[in-house]
This record gives structure tokens, sequence and C-alpha cells, in this order.
């Protein structure tokens, strides 16, 4: 099953489960896909950014995703980005033997031209073969490269394989309606777009033209939920919803300690046995955790389903 | 009156009304001023980023301070970040002169390492005067500049008139743990620390030692609440308020279409007459415009006093 | 007398002399006025990078502006980068009144777009007037702003009061040969190319197409004469001339102490009394001014009218 | 035979030959390092930024370290950067077991702060293991990360197995100036301060207090003339010999071309069999090829020794 541009509702970023002591804790890899599976996800994207990709290992990077693919039936997507593309092609070939749906790839953070843009994805696309669906990752706060909405039309048009955006450009709003627009006026043929940065604007992400959300947020029943409403035009149920769960989203947000946030939810709703990083890796201060705790006692006054 | 290490509640960030032609609206200055000292402030920064400083010219810049002075007692701060000494000595002997309380410094961002952000704080220093109170404007994420604690607690050491900083990093709660642990080690001073970032972790901020907001989200009488009721211990309720502004919080946080977001309310509000930017400045789409319309009535369902 | 695209040689980039105490060194300007002119020069640029402008107020800016305009024929370019474009306009206005040639405009180092390029560039000139001629400054090592050719043409095409690139990108070879590609092939308009970057590589800049230089190495003299064989076709000699000076050069180009040394060596040759830089400014150590002198000493064995 | 901090003269930076086809070329491999063993080099880094290493898959990588390790008697530095530690690791661990003197380690262009650089070596070092001699390349117009003298004091206090600098931090001299001071003063030990850069400063680097070059610069045997030469305190024969080299030295030095200009000069020199670099690798265009063919017939006349 190939990732195609018809991709929508929530595709989860998958963290990747450790020991205390960094091995890979594999009964909670298989204990967290079902858990996602079961909370309604459309598809599972692995080694991305906040699944710790850069600390695995080539082998274990290949058996993680072997793992999550054995046990679902939606697509899995594998993050893929590495400083070149002969880490990128062998990670690739390896995954897509393996049954994976697609890869994402992010810009290197040296690229500071549209033109160096455009060519990038095209030197990638031939890396990885052409045949290999994959996602254009658009996270300027972290990669450090603004992609204009021309940019990712071009990469779209040049590339066949182009299945998917990750859209997490801060603001970012009218960057879906401008790329909704080039659909509509015939200049962009469509593509899916699902929309990260911990869903901090999801619920007017959906309202703009995004098909869902792809981000790991803790409470990923959630963010189907707020895609459903929108999708059905409940705009002020999707908007409660999301406004009760938005103090911790905000939280978890943050770059860093948010992926402990993370995994800390995740072990308090016995989802994954440990919220241990691997190194190196923020740790959650007392205070942090307090904070979080208390986050979510008054989530679960505001959203019943979300006590932990 | 001068700034001292002693500031504390809200220090709003004051906008810069314009005429829909670009002049400088005076008595919308005026009547904003007016509503800033009656929501209960406790100082004014003026010319920050968000004043649309760079837009201005030094004589409007000096007559702009002079007005809000002339109107008000409580310290105003006015923000002289320029590319050059001489620009910031020009503005602050001015201002000074006019009757300002402290000026805020914002580093520029060619600096890297310690060594050279410790130096850049004392030649400011030496060019504005030893004796003028200033501000540290701690903003990586608009300056890319980092400034570890240890950096900061250099600066205040090295430099007796510094009196606050504007806290706005992000992450940022451990920050404030650790200039407050600095202070109680006997390593630092006290210092004033007031937080920034469009009050976006404000809620935490206070109860991490923060002594109140200096930003200018459109609501500063909700930001007066919030820092009173944190230091009266009333935790729950500080949380109520801030969770019923945080999905308007959140939308104004937005670089760029932010401070449209800003004027756009406070015009709603009757505060200013217009919400023109200066060129070059985002304007809000219909789309955006109607986005933060439905915000605002959401907004005052849950805190009547909202309502605009 | 209006910069035009048909500028040509060496316009030579001006520091700005000040007496020990930092004050503008009045008759240092004349005297290297005069010297410029004497060494050949078909322009003077003021007030760029090297000339400090930052350390400037805007009266001081206007003044060295008129004392140079007044002593000389030839057209004289005032550098307006400004972080607003309010401070751009009023010193486009004094400058252009007392009767400069044109202006030139760097990109502020947050543009990350093709798109966002151009569009700084139209608001600009609109900002500044329409009549106004001005540079491009392309030096993406200091500015961190990547132009690609095609943005070049653009903002070319767009507005037609550009009348000149100072190229200083690195490397930079292939984009001269673009842009008068693009000429060759009418999708662009012929503009003055002038280079920067101290010369580094003046000699093959030549010979790809660029009008001359526009840096402010502190041999001009050798600057025009390079250019001049260049043109002439003597392209050993254009080498030998410029191999003697490369060691120099290339110890002029480092950033920060780079004008420290321009001035020194201005100073030993009795071109300007002082080799004070404004702060916050590098001073040479002791081991670097002893670098430069042997440098020179072995400058004046190969080029015999470089005794100084 | 282990890197120590006694290292001196030149380690040349190693290119990775490849065929026309982007396989790995391993007789010019062969060739090239039985060549720079004849050009007196004292050691060899392999898999650098200009050894194309981002492009090697890992057993790839493996394989180059130990044909060359299998060939020299002198010893082999590897560079292991990488985004994480787990690939960093365990390339580090083949490479040692197959007798690598050592491992060459760049900052990740995300640290912005002295501590954040000098917790990410402890890292470093801990993931590689404290008995693996590494070396720090501070490198910072490439990896965007400012390292004063005041850290890397840090990191060599802090890390007993960092055996030596990859200096090209530009401008430089000060810095190895301040470093040797450090080691007068008492307050650092000795370290080996090797420059690379392309080697443009090296002939006062090594009057500064450098031990010598650590670059690829494609006259190795010239590198080794100058350091000693220079060690000789000969110091006019060095300049002379250096100054002949620097108008190529440049030409090779500009960032992108300059790995393709000097694979075609070691081509050139019957060294390597093919200048191909693997992609995405710039290409030499026609009137580049000419221009660095060009170069080497103006320094054949000065140094006849350099006649390809």
């Amino acid at each position: 099953m190939k990732l195609t541009s018809d991709a929508k509702g929530v595709y989860v970023i998958a963290p990747t489960p450790f020991h205390p002591d960094g091995r890979i804790d594999e009964s909670s890899i298989d204990r967290m896909t079902d858990f996602f599976v079961k909370s309604g996800v459309t598809g599972i994207t692995v080694l991305g950014q906040l699944g710790e990709a850069p600390k695995m290992e080539h082998a274990e990077s290949v058996s993680i995703v072997k793992r999550v693919i054995g046990r679902v039936k939606v697509p899995v997507v594998v993050g893929v980005s590495a400083p070149g593309f002969a880490a990128m092609r062998a990670l690739t070939r390896d995954v897509m033997d393996a049954g994976a749906a697609g890869v994402m790839i992010a810009p290197p953070n040296t690229l500071r031209t549209d033109d160096a843009i455009a060519q990038y994805y095209r030197q990638a696309s031939e890396a990885i073969g052409a045949d290999v669906p994959f996602v254009i990752q658009d996270y300027p706060l972290t990669f450090s490269v603004q992609m204009a909405p021309s940019v990712i039309r071009r990469i779209v048009t040049e590339n066949p394989s182009c299945a998917m955006l990750k859209h997490e450009d801060w603001p970012g709003l009218e960057k879906i309606s401008a790329l909704r627009g080039y659909e509509r006026d015939g200049s962009m043929r469509h593509i899916s777009i699902l929309t990260g940065n911990n869903a901090l604007f999801l619920d007017f992400e959906m309202e703009r033209g995004a098909d869902g959300a792809n981000t790991g947020y803790c409470f990923p029943d959630m963010l189907v939920d707020v895609v459903r409403l929108s999708k059905e035009g409940k705009r002020d149920e999707a908007h409660d919803l999301f406004d009760a769960h938005l103090p911790l989203i905000r939280y978890e947000q943050q770059p860093g300690p948010g992926l402990a946030v993370r995994k800390y939810v995740l072990m308090r709703r016995g989802v994954i046995a440990s919220d241990t990083l691997r190194k190196p890796g923020a740790q959650l201060t007392a205070p942090a955790r307090a904070e979080v705790d208390y986050l979510l006692s008054r989530l679960a006054r505001k959203d019943p389903r979300a006590r932990v």
C-alpha cells in the first residue's frame, strides 16, 4: 500500500520508546502501535524528528519500522532525512522493502534560495527512486528553510511522487489557503496536507483546507475527534474540544522539553513503560513534571475521556 | 522616576496607532494610554518591536514618547535597540531628557558567543550612560541570540544599571528558575523579570518566579488579573482566566500577523481608531479577520468582561 | 548627475576618518577624497558597511555626504540600508537633495524566500522614490540573504531605478556569467556590475563580465589599474599586478579586523591622520600591525609604486 | 598508534576519489595515499567535509578508512561528525577497531551558547568512549557555531582525550595567539593546533603558534615546505613559496566549487583518475576549468616543482 495524495485523517508521529538504560523497548512499541490504531489514526509516521531518529543506528531504525509495519494495516511513513543522499537512499530502500507506504524528507538547513530548495527535492527523489512516494516536511522553525507556497508548488509539479505536505510553518494558515488556491486555479495538482506543529493551530488549519493532522500530541484520540468534528462541520464542538486541550498542547509544543512531556504523558496513560529519552535529550525537571500533572488534572475536568 | 529592579505587575507593550494614511494618530495614542492606565498596568513600554519602532523617524519616536510620558504617572520604558550605538545614544538621550524611566535593549543578531553578548551590553551601557536603567530583551526567536542564564548573570553583575529582564526565551520556564536560583544562592543580585512572548506561558511563568508581564496582548486587563491572582495564590482562578484567553493569545502570538491581530482587536474594543500598520506590515486577510471575530465571540462567552 | 546602468571603473568604498577621540576628521575626509580622485576612481560610495554607517547619527551622515559631494565631480553613492523604511527614506531624501547620484540598499537578514527579497526591493524603491537610482548590495556572507541570479533579474525588471549590482557573493564568478547571460538572451536589461569583497576575485570577475570594482581596498590605485589592464585585454599584466597585492588583499578582507587594516594602511600612506575606529570596532593588535607592516614591505618590492 | 597533542606538520585532508559513475575508485585511493606520504605529510584525515563523508553509506566509509590505514605508517584521523551520537559511536567504533589514530568532531549547527558547546563535546566524548582521541573542528563559516577561545579551553580541560584543534575560524589569527597564551599562563594544557581553511592564512598562522596544517590544498607538498620553512625561521622563503600559490589557494578555497577544483588539479597531476564528485556536488563549469588551467600555468612559472 503506497501513500497517495488522498491521505486524510491523523497520521500520528510515533515516538520511540526506550528502556531506562536506552535500549529500544519493543513491547512498548507494540502497545503504543495498538493504542494508535485504537485511537483511530489513519496512518503512522515513524522516525521523525520526535522519533529521535538521529540517535538510532541504521539497523535499529529498520527494525523499528518493521515492527510497526508488521502490526498495523494503516500506512506507515518513515522519516529518512539525512545529511547525505547515501544514508537517505539506504534507509529508504530498506524500509520500502519492508512495506513502508512512503518516506518523509526535510530540507537541510543550508538551503537558501527557491532554486536550491527545488533542486534538493529533485535530487532527493532521484536518489530514493521516482516510484517512492514522499512527504515534504516544511518546518522552518527547526530547519531554518523557508518555503514559499510557489516553491512547494514547484516541488509538487516537478516530482510526481510527492504525495503530501507535512505543514508546520508558523504562521501557516495563509500557506494552506494559498496552496488550496493553486489547486482551485489549476496551477497545482491536489496533494494531501496534514499539519504538524503539535496541532497548535489544528482548529483553524482544518477550516483552511487541511486534510488532517500529522503530529504526535499525547492525546491522538483528541486529534482524531477534532479532525472528524471539523469535517462534519461541527465547528463549535471541534473548537470546544480543541480548547480544552490547548493549555497542554501549548506546553508540549515547546521545542526540547516537548518530547519529554509527550513521553511522560504516554507513560502516565500506560501506553509506554518509561519516558526515557536517549542522550542527548532534555529531561523534565521536577517543577515541569508537576506542571504537566496539574495540566492533566485540569484537562480531566474539561474532557472526561482525557482522565489518566 | 527611574526604573528599578523592584518593578512588578504589567508593563504593557504599546503599539503605535496610525491613521489609514500612515500618519501617527495622536488622539488614539491618548485614548490608548488612558485605557492602559485604567486597565491597571504598572508601566508602559513604547517603541518595542511591536511598536513598529524601525518604521519611525527619530523625531517621530521622540514625539510619541513625550506624548505618552506627559499623560501618565507610571514609568515609561523606551525601546532603543539600533544597529549602531550612535542612534541608540541619541534616542536614549532625548527620551531620558523627556522623562523616560529607562530603556530596553535587544542584542544584534550577529552575537554568537557568551563573551560577545556580555561585551555588547557593557558597550551599550557605556554608550547610553551608566546612569540610565536598562532592560535586557531576551527574545532568541526573533533576534537569533541565545543567552544562557549565566550570561544574563554576567550582564547583571557587570552593569549596575541593568534593572530588568524582558524574558521571552522559548522554552523559558527553566530559565526563570535558574535566575531566581542565582539570587537565592547569592551569585546574582535581584532583578525584575517580566515576561513577554504574548503571555503564552504567563500562567506558569508567574509560578516560577516572574514579577509580571511585559507584553502587549490585546486584553492587558486580563494580564493584570492573572498576575494579581497568581500573586494572591489563587492558582485555579488564575489558570481559568488564562485558559479562557489562550486560544486568542496563541493566535495573536504569531510572528507577522500577530501585530495586525492586536491592532484589530484594540480597534474593535474602541481603543484605537484604525488597525493600520505602517509599511512593510502584514495585513490581516479576510479569513484571518473572521477567525479573530470567531475567537472573540467564543471568548466573550467564557470571560464576560471580554465582550467587545 | 544620476547613477546609471552604464557605470564603470572603480567606485571606491570610502571609510570614515575619525579623530582619536571619535569625532569626525573633516580634513582627513578632504585629503582622502582628493586621494581617491587622484587615484583615478570613477565614483565614490560613502556610508557603506565599512564606512561605519551604523555608528553615525543622521546629521553626521548627511554632513559627511555633503562634504564629499562638494569636493568631487564623480558620482557619489550613499549607503542607506536601515532596519526600517522611515530612516532609509529620510536619509535618501537628504542626500539626494545634497546631490548624491544614487543610494545602495542591502537586504535585511530576515529575508528567506525569493518572493520576500523581491518584495523588499519593491517596497524600498517605493519608500525612497521611484526616481532614485539604487544599487543592490548582494553580500550573503554578512547579510545572510542568498539571492539567486533569477531574483536579481526580478529586482532589475520590477524596478526601473535599479542601476547597479554591488556583487559580493562568494563564490560569485558563475553569478556574473549567469547575469550577463540573461542580458545576452534578452531576459534582463543591462545593469552595471561592480564587485566588492575587497577585490579578492577581481582578476577573474573582470573576465566574467564585471564593469569594475566597488570596494575599498587600501590601494584603490591598483584597483583602477587592474580594471584598466583587464579591459585592455592585457591579461597577464592584470594578473601580475593583482597577484602582487593578493597577500594584503586577503589580509584586509578579514571581517572585523579588515577595516582596521584598511585604515592603518591609509594612515601609513598619509591619506588619513588616524586609524581610529568608532566603538564598537576591532583594534589591530600589535602582532597584527607587525604583520601588515611586513606585508607592506613585501608588496613594495613587487609593486614599486606601492611603497609607503 | 593514537593521536596525541604533540601532532605536528601536515595532516592532509583526503578527498574521496570516485569513478565517473559514482563508485569508489580504490586504485585512485591507493595512488593518492602514496602521493600524500611521498609529499611528506605527517598524518591523513579522511571523511572530513571535503571527503564527501555524508554521501557515503556506513560500510563504504569503513572500507575507505581500512584501505588508507592498511597502506600507511602515519596516523589516520577519521571525521565522524553525525546528526546523532548513535551513528557517531558506530563509525568511531568501527574505524578505531580498524586502527584509526583518532576522530574529528564538528559541532552541530544548532549550538548557540558556550554551555551548549561544552556540553556537546562532553556528551560526544562519552558516546565514543573517553579513550578515543578527538579533534575539535572549529569552522564557523560552515557550521555556524562560534567557539570563543575560552570555550575551547573548557573543552580541552573537561576532556582529556581532546588532542587537537582543527582551527579554521576566520578571522582566526588572534584565536591562535589567545590559545597559546592560555598555555603560557598555565590555564590550559598544550594541544596540537593544525589549521584548515585551505591554508589561506597558513603563512601567519605558523608564526602565531600553529603546529602545522590540516587541510587538503591540491599541492600538499607546498604545505609541507611552508610549514618546514616557517619552523626553521626562514620567514621570507616561507612567504615567497606561499605567495606563489596564493592565487590558486584562494580559488580552491571557495565553498562549493572548491572541492571540484581540488579534484580537478589532483586529476591533472595524475594522482586520481577522475575528478567526479558524488551527487549532490558542484561541477566545474568550462570557464572555471579554464581559470584553473590559467592559474596552474602561472603557478608553474613561479614554483617550478608545481608544473603539472
